[in-house]
């Protein structure tokens, strides 16, 4: 393992830009913290340099810092033993049914979905331009890990679902005030289900382009549900349905 | 409106200390931040002193503060035009259904199982004396103002779980390891569910109490769900069930 010790170093400055998404944007790379991202990372080959509290063997090029390097990398508040540095996710071809999120800003409610998507077995997850970074510390620390498999696109949203539409899927928007109960028998394959943000619910670009809506069934006294929580259970449901 | 712009103001300090839950305890009192919780603590007249940033009319004692003391009492980055001081809730008698959290750590998380709980018309929580504060300012945040009408309580979870079975509860934990897929037809009344924490899942004491454990299905890629979404698909399926 090489040593590097200065936080001047220019490695260390490499990595710190790391923590902007312009420059995670820029060179495709991102950070994670912590063993167990580490290990899940490697199952899928994402790896490009390890750096480390302790001497340790790793297949591709580690450096050994000093805490003061790993405190000015993490992104938490205890720094972690191991950091890497990550190849960005390569999107495959979307195929086959998809999750649309439009404009999610909270990075534990995007973690948190993408988590429940590996969960459910719901590989094609689109992220509308508005949304909070994917590589993002702070989405991929509540991912626990759990997102390396999925199919990740992000991009303009209109034409998107305008792609969508041409090809046949049913785009059903999730709001509280449009359409139906939700019903896993009444979705018809190939869909898109289009979750809103936090604050606004679905932008006005996508209650112009879905082709149906629908709600989920709770108390007159309740005013909205959790993004994450809202999504989740649609996955859920219609994994059910699968099985 | 009386006027306050010292810091060091006797008001001021007694407001300041409800940030700590040790004081939050001793006094019955927490803190709120921002328009929409104020609205809906005022419905369940709970609402002790408000503070505004501008002149405004109260039905309760209202103070006029400067921007430099609600930063100081803020948990926000953009501190809000107004807070309030609020009586905590009472807590009822505990009859039907429950949703016992055994450790749940994270704020977030929390007041995103208190808000589900709402939408899904769920009344009785039960926290484990290991959970999160309840009157944390970040689980009234997640809240959106949505629990207010529960009935919490927070104790020993020992002998809570001890009572319910007494009354011939059954106690269901939600565990990835034991027992079988969660099915809503299968769960009998009174029933409570059971919560683990984040990073633990169920702790010693709930796994030897429980009288029943499921798991809700998912790909063999998956480790675990989020908490708050766990419990959220339980409280959906379970409404589902009673429509």
């Amino acid at each position: 393992m090489k040593k590097i010790e200065s936080l001047e170093n220019q490695k260390v400055k490499e990595w710190s830009r790391l923590k902007e998404k312009k420059y995670r944007d820029l060179e495709s790379k991102f950070l994670i913290e912590g063993d167990h991202l580490i290990e899940e990372a490697q199952k899928h080959g994402i790896v490009l340099e390890v750096l480390s509290l302790e001497e340790k063997n790793y297949p591709v090029p580690s450096y050994l810092v000093t805490k003061e390097i790993m405190k000015k990398l993490s992104e938490q508040q205890t720094f972690p033993q191991q950091m890497a540095v990550c190849q960005k996710l390569e999107s495959k071809n979307m195929e086959g049914n998809m999750l649309i999120l439009d404009g999610i800003q909270d990075p534990g409610n995007l973690g948190t979905i993408l988590r429940s998507a590996v969960a459910f077995d719901f590989a094609n997850i689109f992220l509308s331009s508005s949304c909070v970074d994917l590589y993002n510390p702070k989405v991929i620390r509540s991912t626990e890990g759990m997102f390396f498999e999925l199919n990740i696109v992000r991009g303009d949203l209109v034409s998107m679902i305008g792609k969508l539409k041409e090809e046949g899927y049913e785009i059903i928007g999730l709001d509280m005030l449009h359409g139906e109960a939700f019903e896993p028998e009444n979705i018809s394959e190939p869909y898109a289900f289009v979750i809103g943000s936090e604050g606004k619910g679905l932008s006005k670009e996508s209650l112009e382009l879905c082709t149906k809506f629908c709600y989920l069934p709770m108390s007159k006294n309740a005013e909205s549900l959790n993004a994450a929580v809202c999504a989740s259970i649609l996955l859920y449901e219609m994994s059910k349905r699968r099985l």
